[in-house]
C-alpha cells in the first residue's frame, strides 16, 4: 500500500526537500509513498490571488482566509477521501509517536501549513481539521513541522526501514526513552563501555538496558514517566488539576 | 550580528533545504545568518570512511562512533568557539521557546544530527554536548529536527521578521497558547466572527483574547497550564512524584 502525503502550503518548493534524500528519498523513488505539494494560493478567488487578511479585532500580522483554505482542503480531500487533514499549529495537540503510528498505518495524510498569524479559526470545525503541534516552539510556518511529521511516518511504512527490528525498541514506543548506546573502541579518551555490555550475558544486558531506560526516563522526562505509571489518570490527580 | 548555524550531518545536501526559501532564505541571502553543513564522514579515519559500528551488547542498527563525532565537533567548535553544541536525540530535553530565544540571542549553534541507532553515549560528557529532543516522535535522523530548530531561531534574529511586533503575543511566549484568530468574511458558511472582535472596543477585545488564551491552554494543554501556575513546583506535587 502506498502512503499518500499531500501538503497544502504557500511554499510548495520546500517539498520534498530533505524527504527527497536518504531513506525517505529512496522510498519516494520506489513509490512506497507519494508526495503532492499544493499551492494554497491557487485557490484564491480574486485577481490578486489573496490568501490572507488582517485579524478581526486588530493586531499584528495576517490571518489565512477560511474560504481559501476550505477550497484547498476540499480539493485535496477529493483526491484522498479517507486521509485525515492535520493543520500544523502551536495551538494543536502535541504530536505523539502513537499518532504517527496510526497515520503511517493509514492511506496517507493531508498536512495544512500556515504562515503569518495562522488560520481563521472557523476552518477547523467547518472541515473537521485536526490541530497538531510539533513542539512548544514558534516556527516561521508549518512547513518544517510537516517535514518532521512526514519523516516520522515514512520510516514506519512497510519496506522503508532496512532492518525490520529497528523501530520496536526505540524511544517512546514503550513509553520510555531508549537506553544509552555504545560502540567500539571499548576505551576512548579514558572512558570505557559499561562492562555489562561486554559480558556476553544477554539476560544481564537486557536487564541493564531496561533499568537504564527507566532511570533515564524518570530523571530526564518525569512527564513521560508519570504518564506511563498512570498517575495522571487517578482521581486524586484530576481533582488537583481542577483547583 | 550574524547568527552562525553549523550542522554536522551525514546528509549535508539536506541543507539549507526549506531554510533556503521565504523568510529564512531571504535572511540567508542578506547575511543575517550563515549556514555551514559539514559532512561527519569527512572525519572518519579509515580508508572505508567508517562512521558507525555495531551496538556494544548487541541489538539492531548501528551506533555513531565517539571518536569520529569528537573530531567533527572539535572542527566545528574551532571555528565557533562560543557556540553551544546541541545533539538532536529523542533522549534529550524537549526544546522550548525559552531555549530558542537564548540560542537566537547568541552567536550561533552547532547542531549534531544522528542517524541509525544514535550516538555513542560517551560523546555527550566528553564534549559538553547538550541533548535536545524536538518532539516525542522518532525521526529517521536528526536533520528534520535541526531544520525546525534553526527555523525557530532564525525568525527571532533582529531584522528577519517583517513586523517587529510579531513574535511577542505568540503561543508559548507568555506560557499560554495564542488566542484564536479570525478574518473576513464576517460570515462564512453560516459561521460568524465573534461579535466582540467586531466591536471596536480595544479593552474588551484584549480581555476576550486573554480569556480565550487561558481557557484554551487549560483545556488543550493542562501540562502548560500547570507549569504556568507553578503547581508542579509545590511541595505536594513533588511528594506525589516521588511515589
Amino acid at each position: 500500500m502506498t502512503f499518500a502525503a499531500t501538503v497544502l502550503t504557500l511554499y510548495p518548493e520546500m517539498f520534498p526537500g530533505p524527504l527527497g534524500v536518504s531513506l525517505a528519498g529512496r522510498a519516494l523513488e520506489r513509490g512506497d509513498w507519494t508526495l503532492e505539494a499544493i499551492q494554497i494560493r491557487d485557490f484564491a478567488t480574486d485577481k490578486h490571488r489573496t490568501v490572507d487578511d488582517t485579524p478581526a479585532g486588530g493586531g499584528a500580522g495576517m490571518v489565512l482566509k477560511a474560504d481559501v483554505l476550505a477550497a484547498a482542503i476540499d480539493h485535496a480531500r477529493a483526491a484522498n477521501p479517507s486521509s485525515p487533514v492535520l493543520a500544523m499549529t502551536p495551538r494543536g495537540a502535541p504530536i505523539t509517536q502513537a499518532r504517527i503510528r496510526r497515520l503511517a498505518a493509514g492511506p496517507g495524510a493531508i498536512l495544512l501549513c500556515g504562515r503569518f498569524e495562522g488560520f481563521d479559526e472557523r476552518i477547523f470545525a467547518a472541515r473537521n481539521v485536526e490541530e497538531v503541534s510539533l513542539a512548544d516552539i514558534v516556527l516561521s510556518g508549518g512547513e518544517p513541522a510537516a517535514l518532521a511529521i512526514l519523516d516520522a511516518c515514512i520510516r514506519l511504512i512497510p519496506g522503508v526501514m532496512g532492518a525490520p527490528s529497528s523501530g520496536v525498541e526505540e524511544s517512546f514506543e514503550s513509553g520510555l526513552l531508549e537506553y544509552p548506546q555504545y560502540t567500539r573502541p571499548v576505551e576512548w579518551e579514558g572512558r570505557t563501555i559499561p562492562e555489562v555490555l561486554r559480558s556476553g550475558d544477554h539476560a544481564k544486558i537486557a536487564a541493564w538496558r531496561k533499568q537504564q531506560a527507566e532511570d533515564d526516563t524518570r530523571l530526564r522526562r518525569p512527564d513521560l514517566w508519570e504518564r506511563r505509571c498512570g498517575v495522571r489518570d487517578q482521581p486524586a490527580s484530576d481533582a488537583r488539576r481542577e483547583n
